[in-house]
């Protein structure tokens, strides 16, 4: 049912996507993919009265989304694999609160969607579940509130700095057909290469993102032209072109095809520095545009490599680096 | 291989603990389980310079040790999954940065333990991995000051509070063969019965694993009897009641083989109100205490059960209520 070479395995009956679902905030409904959301959100508090609430709100209306487009109910979800970006993972657990499934807690910072497609894919494969819901969320101004300062400061922004996207993605998993299939997960190990600019996020990332992407080539003898698109979480602008070093480095071009969801998510004209970021970046414009790219077929076989920061305020404020990870599933359209 | 019903997987060739290793503060080891902890430390910074560090220091001593035990390196781990109380998951973060194995996060606040119990267990008895190193820690000081107030503050205790346990728990979870196996895993759904107060942690956790107990029993057809213990995480005192009554309105009665770790860990000398608390409470009487109970022949066939208190504390002073989640697993020496 399945293969393990290095930190990659290969699903040889592959489970499906069976439906997707993406919800945005205002300022990515301004931006390029705008069209591409099933739903954005005039109101930034998705109707309650705290940003911990208004994410809690956008991810539980982007998970029943998700779950209306299989044309499941809740009874039906074996387990909710998620996670998000706030202390406690709070929108997480405040919203899946209202799922009655049995719930695995996930924290990969903006790794998290591939975290869970990974985690939901191998427990789908190894028959332990039916279908799995699984995804995650961020919040501008609840992650501004958290991790940097009150937004009523206006604190400046440096130009590496990049802006946290406010969207969900969700996707269910599942052992019943579609023709969107997980075919390998490759999961990442902690990378340390002693950054300690919380506001160099992609730099910092893009380390894992090499590690895992290098891992992924060796264990499977796959090379990037074997990928329509390898596509990145949240690396930016910075963390993009780095990474392209540090490939190219290891003579692993990855240039032709690739892309940053960071850097996809937002327009030139959106002040947003070096990008987009945030669980919800890669979970967003997987779940909306690169899904609906699938079903228009306009994509055969994708590499998606979520990124994560593992970093802590309180920690970096004392001086230490910034570990990071990422995972990396491909997903394939089944030929027939 | 595997068998499941309900939220129950019954592994029906049991995934071993190959090895266990607990590590302990100073107020640990002055307490009754003291000689039960490999590793009792005199200094609760760990040779770190602050309280963030200390439990990285902590929790990295535990995970070495685990390894030393199995007689493993690092090289020979699949996967590592983990994760603590610290915002961001710190200082499990920071320690597995040393660790070059693939790593899986996971957050569930006090029931990390079965949680990474439960998912190595998953990933083993369907041949993702044929080692994998879990666990977790809690550091009084590093979550007094996250979660309540500055140690300096000397703020006054409620008698429903519980003390979060400086220690960390680690095991190796393996398919090679040891006599200790996990033989079911029932993950739980997140429950939330309105409770407000973060002083009373314990009876918010209650209605969790009264709500996993019973789909254990419910899912597998087994009762309290066919254990000799049923061991919650850290329910404390207040907590404990609760489980018992609710359960006893079930017709559910654990009450002659229950013990509960958080008050086990200390003493009544000890001064700590309602018990020990933290994700590093269950994990270090797992894998101190009661492994060696297992080892001494005075335990055959346990459930345990980890419960954690999903709440965030700026949610909490928003005046929500905290939902709760408790995962079990079963752990069993085979009979010959």
């Amino acid at each position: 049912m399945k293969k393990k070479k290095g930190n990659t395995i290969q699903f040889l009956n592959p489970p499906s996507i069976l439906s997707h679902a993406a919800v945005g905030g205002k300022k990515e409904g301004d931006g390029p993919l705008s069209s591409e959301f099933d739903i954005i959100s005039d109101d930034d508090y998705f109707g309650k009265n705290s940003w911990e609430f208004a994410e809690t709100s956008l991810q539980h209306k982007t998970a029943m989304l998700a779950l209306d487009k299989a044309k499941l109910s809740t009874n039906s979800i074996d387990f909710v694999i998620s996670g998000d970006l706030q202390n406690q993972c709070t929108a997480t657990h405040y919203s899946m609160r209202l799922v009655p499934s049995a719930f695995l807690g996930i924290y990969g910072a903006c790794s998290t969607m591939c975290e869970s497609l990974a985690l939901s894919a191998m427990l789908i494969a190894a028959d332990y579940a039916e279908n799995i819901l699984c995804g995650t969320s961020s919040h501008f101004c609840s992650a501004e509130k958290q991790f940097r300062f009150p937004l009523e400061y206006g604190g400046l922004r440096t130009p590496t700095s990049q802006w946290t996207v406010t969207a969900s993605g969700f996707a269910i998993i599942s052992k019943t057909e579609s023709p969107y299939k997980i075919t390998h997960a490759t999961i990442g190990r902690i990378v340390d290469k002693g950054i300690t600019d919380i506001n160099n996020m992609g730099g910092a990332m893009a380390a894992a993102a090499a590690d895992t992407i290098l891992n992924h080539f060796k264990d499977t003898g796959r090379k990037p032209a074997d990928y329509d698109l390898i596509l990145t979480g949240d690396l930016g602008v910075i963390g993009s072109d780095l990474l392209k070093d540090i490939l190219n480095e290891q003579k692993c071009d990855i240039y032709p095809n690739h892309k940053d969801c960071g850097m996809m998510i937002f327009g030139k004209n959106q002040d947003v520095h070096a990008g987009g970021s945030g669980c919800g970046c890669c979970a967003s414009v997987l779940c909306g545009h690169i899904m609906n790219e699938f079903e228009r077929g306009n994509l055969k076989r994708i590499a998606v490599i979520a990124t994560g920061a593992l970093m802590n305020p309180t920690t970096v404020l004392q001086g230490e680096s910034i570990p990071s990870i990422a995972h990396l599933v491909t997903i394939e359209k089944s030929p027939n």
